[in-house]
């Protein structure tokens, strides 16, 4: 049986992960695949850090370029994290002509095209299932399983932390500060958590879905994003009283071109109200999920965890066996890591894009408040499709709960900023995009 | 660019959806795959015969021999259905060394051994993501994406009619006769509905997942197959009083062998009460869904359309761009039709499979009633979880409800036989397993 040597850069939580499931199944994956997968080396930063999963120390070595240049491993992975040494390792790898698997969506997000075209230029290929939800095998699906599909519509719960914050502040009525401390108490967030629930890591996630669906790499720079920091207790509870459940999504929307014109794209990651009866009301936790629309498929849905040692070395492993067979059959290039092609298309900007919204106003008790708000919206052509004004308890202001009809980002952006200008209104307006799925 | 020549057999309602996905989407997966896959010749029965989707008489031909044997034909895709001509097709097109893909559940499940050994013999390959619930790439997740796990739970729900009728009856408080009455009047069931609601259409394809898990091939006469006739009304009711849906589930359960003996696999077919909680139980209408639990990536679902023209030939575009790139590489049994390995297993007969249970009893509203059941099942040390008797207004029989621990099918059967001849017993208990997902 053909062997097949890995070099495995980064033993961490995820590179430790890897090391342990291929000890326990590279005898199973034999059978299936007729290549023997083996560790051959590992690269770390400090041979004697004590770590979670023992590996041999003559496996060890601190200089990564041992396993770059080595003829004798056959597939580089890269596991370390960050992206500038992993940017040289990766670079470095493909250079030597080895095909490599990486989980790093920042790396991919930030140097992806130049790694792709190295890649390339030197016949080999860059796997990255694990880079972008975990255990969930989306970028198969996307590039395998939906090659004949026109991909009109993708809704990701692409980042665990987020929806683990948002599940139990719906769950527990909790508020959001107090669940994310929990949440970093018990490392379902970091210490830092910006990345997470500013949206930035849903947003590199989604920038590579959405550039292989649509055949053009999406720069993360224009991709509009939004977090959850600003979601409230009363927000996520009027939802529910509106019979909707508040996600982070990260959302591709095509709008065909018309003619021979190239597709419009829109890609942005932010929270938004989705139906109850929707299945991806129903993803909770650190669970992620990714709902994709074909032209032909119709509707789809892939589920799993979508962080975690054991779920990202779920889909190293699926990558380490097509970078395998690829090595066996001779064919790095089967299916390239990124294809650039003419159906691909322009970037909508966020003003542009056309949703529904529900809109949260702090208002003054008084006649007259709602037909003040009501102009305001009439003059510019918003439409609104129902108003709550619950009952309140205690003085002060009273909420005002506006849902709105399919109106541009613009134009309600401007509308927002003259509802909020009348004296009647007393707080920053809370805005939410709802999602209908139609 | 390399042309890909497709010989097509049968152009019903598949065959037309794969003729019209391949018109839409052929010069888009040109851009991603770099081959262009063209239709070359149509065999059908009766050339004359009105079809919804047109094809240019000059395609077609009444003899598919034409097409199995034309040197200019690059991939034969059998839809014709049905499982004696479709099995002389597919084993032509084999024998003469050509690729084939095929949607065809029944086919596969009584041949499949036979037809992937004529592959293996002349080098060639099957390839048949569409027998199996519907556009979910539940054959790919299967082999590729999870080929580095050892699959612990399979449960599917892979029959869109039976999962319609329990959906309606859960909705409206309808019986199972009028809802399947109202099925066949929409053409979601058949006029002989017998293949789907008993059940034996999820076995084949429940049969086909599970050697796909495993490594050897499911004899399907060997599953034990429950359709869903005897589902109730009442139980639909007591069920979600208990906080169950009930759903037919294609089940795989594999005991893992202990030091190097063969896994034991539970491979079996039946209504079963799933968690309300449970993402499959919000899995409604005609939709599909696969939950896999994997030893490394833990749980994961797939989601989908299980049926229908666009749904499957959204399946069959995907095999055919990896029948088209397996030729373009010359790696045609890259992944091979089906593998056994020495990691398969062994049949667990239904009699020694463990589970937990619903019974509903019609018994006569008398003191000691209860005793008495709970004497027989203690006496077989099966336990109950818990009892509900549900107050009843009007003469007769009043039910009773039991939730029991787990314990072997054969030792249920046998309390239930014992318990059935109780003269407290009016009629014939009503036994449904329950699935926890543990």
């Amino acid at each position: 049986m053909r062997r097949v040597n890995i070099g495995l850069v980064g033993a961490g939580t995820v590179g430790g992960g890897v090391y342990q499931a291929i000890q326990r199944n590279a005898s199973l994956m034999a059978c299936r695949l007729g290549v023997s997968l083996r560790i051959h080396r590992v690269a770390v930063r400090d041979i004697r850090r004590a770590r979670d999963v023992r590996i041999p120390r003559s496996l060890l070595t601190t200089d990564w370029k041992q396993l770059t240049q080595d003829p004798r491993i056959d597939i580089v992975v890269e596991l370390m994290g960050g992206t500038s040494t992993a940017r040289e390792v990766v670079a470095s790898a493909l250079r030597a002509g080895k095909p490599v698997v990486t989980a790093n969506k920042a790396l991919l997000s930030a140097h992806g095209e130049s790694l792709f075209s190295i890649a390339q230029q030197r016949g080999g290929n860059l796997y990255y299932e694990a880079s972008v939800a975990g255990g969930i095998p989306i970028i198969k699906v996307l590039r395998e399983a939906m090659v004949g599909n026109r991909i009109t519509r993708l809704y990701g719960i692409v980042n665990g932390t987020c929806n683990y914050i948002l599940t139990r502040m719906k769950r527990e009525g909790a508020d959001f500060m107090d669940v994310l401390r929990d949440a970093q108490k018990l490392g379902y967030a970091e210490a830092e958590p910006s990345l997470d629930v500013d949206g930035h890591d849903a947003a590199h996630k989604t920038g590579i879905l959405a550039s292989l669906a649509h055949g053009f790499w999406v720069n993360p720079a224009l991709i509009h994003t939004e977090g959850i920091r600003h979601i409230t207790q009363r927000d996520i509870e009027f939802a529910g009283q509106l019979g909707y459940t508040i996600k982070l999504l990260g959302i591709v929307k095509a709008r065909p071109g018309v003619a021979r014109a190239a597709n419009r794209v829109q890609v942005s990651v932010y929270p938004a109200l989705i139906p109850n009866s929707h299945v991806l009301a129903s993803v909770n936790d650190v669970f992620n999920a990714v709902f994709l629309r074909g032209d032909i498929v119709g509707d789809t849905l892939y589920y799993g965890r979508g962080a975690g040692q054991d779920a990202t070395a779920s889909s190293v492993l699926s990558d380490l066996g097509d970078a395998a067979l690829d090595l066996l059959h001779d064919s790095r290039r089967r299916v390239p890591a990124f294809v650039a092609h003419r159906e691909g298309g322009l970037m909508v900007p966020i003003d542009e894009a056309v949703s529904r919204y529900y809109v949260r106003l702090d208002v003054i008790d008084r006649p007259g408040v709602l037909a003040r708000i009501a102009a305001i919206l009439g003059r510019a052509k918003i439409g609104i499709s129902s108003v709550i004004q619950p009952e309140v308890h205690g003085g002060g202001g009273v909420p005002l709960i506006l849902m709105i009809h399919d109106a541009t980002n613009a134009a309600m952006r401007r509308a927002l900023t003259k509802i909020s200008r009348l004296s009647v209104v007393r707080s920053r307006p809370s805005l939410i995009r709802v999602e209908s799925f139609d």
